[in-house]
C-alpha cells in the first residue's frame, strides 16, 4: 500500500442552518478543501459522499452525492455513498485513503454533509432513531418520551454501569461538558462556543438520567471534506504533509460480549501504524454524550479500565493538557450533522498536526488519533473507525 | 493490483416476497455464496452491503447492512453501506474488488439485498422516486400519473427520440420483452418466467408511450451476493476461476453533453482490461426499459449508433446467440430489486463462464460484461457500472 496524505481540509461552520441544504453545505466545505489543497477539481479521481439521514430528512434517499454536488466539477468522477450512521464519515475516509493507498487514484475526496434541522422537530428525532435495528427500535420508542432520542437511553444506560464501575459522578460528566465548550469557545467552527459552568450542565433539562440536555450531542447542520493524495502528488503542493498512518473498520461482534468494536478498531490501528496509546498527541473521539468520552479514554488504551476520569479530573485531556481529547469541541460542542462528524474530525486534527490550530493547538503535536463509532446493534455500536495521523512518514 | 476472483455466488429467486424481509433475503444469498466458494464466515474480511430504498421503504436508514447480517458470522468485520440506487450492487462489487486487488483483505463480501413491495403500494412508488433529484422530482411528480415511476417518463421520452433516430419502433421494443423473457424461462431465479409474444407486450397497459407494462422493469424483493478472492485464496477452491479484468465507475459529467456515463465506463473497462466490444461472449445490462437495452447495445460499442435494434432483430443478442445479452432475464424479467440487480448480473456471467448456465448457456463463453446504471442526474443516469470478467487471466 502506498502512502497517503491529507493534502486539503475543509468544513462549514457547524449549527442550525434552516434556510440551507445538502448541497449548500456539500459546497462550501469541498470548496474549503479545494482552496486548501492547491488541487484542481479535475485531479479528483474518486469521490465518497457520506451521508445518514437525508432519506428520511430530507426524502433524499439514494444519489446523494451526486445530488449534492452535481454543479461542481466532481461529476464526470465516480460518486459513491456511503452510510455507517454516525460513522459515516469515516467511513468515506476509509474509503478515500483506500482508493489512494492501492494506486486506484492519486487524488480522492472523502466529503460528508448532513441536513438535519427541520421546521418540524419530530422528522429530525424520528430520522435519528434510525441507526437503531428496526426492530429494536420499536421497543425502545415504547418507552422512551415523545421527541426523544432513542439513543439517549442506551447511553444513560450505560453511564450509570459505568458510575457503578468506576465511582464516575454526574459532576464529572459536567466537567467534560465544561472542558469541551472550552475548547469549542476557540474554534471558528463549533456549534456551542459559550463557556459553561458545571452548575448550569447538571441543572439543564435532564434528558435521561443521569444525562442532562448538555450532556447530550445537539443536532446539528454541516459539512466536512478531505481531500487525500499519493505522496508523488503531495509533494507538488504547499501544505505541510499529514500522513494516514492507519484506518480501521471493525463491527461489532454478534454475541456482544469481549471488548468493544472501538477497542478492537484502536488495536488494529496501533498495531498497523506501530503506534501506541502512549505515542498519541491529540485526539478527536466520540462523544455522543459526555460519558462516552471517558469511557472511550480507556477503550482507546488512554486510560486503564475504569480510570478514565481521572484524566479528565488532572486537566490531562483538556485544551493545554498532555492529551487534549476533542479540542474542537467533540460532538458535544463542535455539533454533530452525523455524515460530516468523522471528517471534521480529520479536519481539527489535520489543523493541529500542521500546527495552525491557534489557541488550541496541542504544542508538538506530531502524532493523532480520531475514533468514531456508528449505530447499535445489541449491546455494542455496529462499527467503529480508528484512525492515526502523523506530520511525519 | 492484484488479480481477484469471483469464488462464490448465490442469489434468491427475485419476486414478490410480502412475508419476507431484508435480513431474509440476504441471508439466504448469503449462505448461498459461502457454501459455492467453500470459505468460512471468519475468512471474510471486508463486507459491502448495498441497499438503495430501505430508508423509505422499511424506515431501515443508516446500518442497512450491519441490521440484516446481524444474526451471522459476518458480524465482528467491517461492514460498509453503500448505496448508488440501481448501481448500488455494482458499486458494492466494484469496492469489494477494490479491497482485495489492493491486498486490504484476501476475501471480501459484495451484497446487495432489496425489499421494495409493500402492503400500501404507494410506499414503494413513492420510495422509486428517491433516484432522481429532490427538486427535480417534485417537477416530475406534478406531471405523473399517481402511482406512476417518474423514472418511465424518463425513459419514455428517451424511447421516444431514439425511435426518430434510430427507426426502431414500439415492435422492436415487444421483441426486447419476447427475448428478455424467453431466457428467463430457462432460469430458476427469475421473477417472470412465462414466455410472451409481441401482441402481449403491445397490448399490456399503457404506461408512459411508447411503454407499456411488460416493457417496463417490475418490482421485486431479492439479494445477491459475490465472494471476491485473491487468487492465492482462489488456489485452495474448488470452483472454476473466475477473473475480473475491469472494475469501472463513472459518473455523469455536468454538463449532461458528450457520451454518457455508460459509454465512458465501458471505454474504461475495455482500456483497463485490453479487451474489446468484439471479444465479450455474454452480456448483461441495465434494461430498466425495453428500449434501453438497445440502446446499450451501441453505449457499449457490440452495435453503431442506431444500429442496436438490428442485433435484436438478427437474434445476435437472444440466448442461443453470438452475443447474448440477459442471458438471465435482465431487470424486465428477471425483476429487479434494486440493491441486488449488480450483483445478480455477477451472478449470471460467472455462472456462464464456469459453464454452468444450463439451457441458456453461451457455449464457449469466455470473456463477458455487465453493465449497470444508477439514478438520475441531468440528462443522464448519475453513474454507470462496467465490469469485465474472464474464465482465464
Amino acid at each position: 500500500m502506498r502512502h497517503v496524505v491529507v493534502a486539503g481540509i475543509g468544513q462549514t461552520a457547524f449549527g442550525k442552518f434552516l434556510d440551507r441544504n445538502v448541497r449548500s453545505l456539500a459546497e462550501e466545505a469541498l470548496s474549503a478543501a479545494v482552496a486548501d489543497a492547491g488541487v484542481d477539481y479535475q485531479q479528483i479521481g474518486m469521490t465518497y459522499f457520506a451521508n445518514a439521514l437525508s432519506g428520511l430528512v430530507t426524502g433524499q434517499e439514494t444519489i446523494r452525492g451526486q445530488v449534492a454536488l452535481r454543479n461542481t466539477s466532481l461529476m464526470g468522477s465516480p460518486i459513491i455513498n456511503v452510510d455507517n450512521a454516525c460513522a459515516s464519515g469515516s467511513t468515506a475516509f476509509h474509503l478515500a485513503w483506500l482508493s489512494v493507498a492501492s494506486g486506484q487514484t492519486d487524488v480522492a475526496l472523502a466529503i460528508g454533509a448532513e441536513k438535519l434541522t427541520h421546521i418540524d422537530k419530530s422528522v429530525t428525532f424520528g430520522a435519528f432513531a434510525a441507526g437503531v435495528d428496526v426492530e429494536e427500535r420499536a421497543h425502545l420508542q415504547r418507552e422512551a418520551p415523545q421527541g426523544h432520542s432513542v439513543f439517549m437511553d442506551i447511553y444513560s444506560e450505560r453511564a450509570r454501569r459505568y458510575m457503578e464501575s468506576s465511582g464516575a459522578t454526574p459532576e464529572d460528566f459536567a466537567l467534560l461538558c465544561v472542558k469541551s465548550r472550552q475548547a469549542a469557545s476557540l474554534s471558528p467552527w463549533a456549534q456551542f462556543r459559550q463557556p459553561v459552568t458545571t452548575e448550569e450542565v447538571l441543572s439543564s433539562r435532564m434528558i435521561s438520567a443521569p444525562l442532562t440536555l448538555n450532556m447530550c450531542s445537539p443536532i446539528a447542520d454541516g459539512a466536512a471534506a478531505a481531500i487525500l493524495v499519493s505522496e508523488d502528488v503531495a509533494r507538488s503542493l504547499r501544505a505541510r504533509r499529514v500522513y494516514v498512518r492507519a484506518s480501521k473498520l471493525v463491527s461489532a461482534n454478534n454475541d456482544g460480549d469481549g471488548p468493544t468494536c472501538a477497542s478492537r478498531a484502536a488495536d488494529e490501528a496501533y498495531e498497523y501504524s506501530g503506534f501506541g496509546p502512549e505515542d498519541i498527541h491529540v485526539a478527536e473521539v466520540h462523544d455522543a454524550s459526555a460519558p462516552a468520552e471517558i469511557m472511550l479514554y480507556e477503550r482507546l488504551g488512554f486510560a486503564l479500565p475504569d480510570q478514565g476520569v481521572k484524566l479528565l479530573r488532572e486537566g490531562v485531556t483538556s485544551v493545554g493538557g498532555r492529551l487534549p481529547v476533542n479540542p474542537g469541541g467533540g460532538l458535544l460542542s463542535r455539533g454533530h450533522p452525523v455524515g460530516a462528524t468523522g471528517i471534521a474530525q480529520i479536519v481539527e486534527l489535520t489543523t493541529q498536526l500542521r500546527g495552525n490550530a491557534g489557541k488550541r493547538q496541542r504544542e508538538g503535536a506530531e502524532v493523532a488519533l480520531a475514533e468514531c463509532s456508528g449505530g447499535q446493534i445489541g449491546k455494542d455500536s455496529a462499527l467503529a473507525a480508528v484512525t492515526i495521523l502523523s506530520s511525519f512518514q
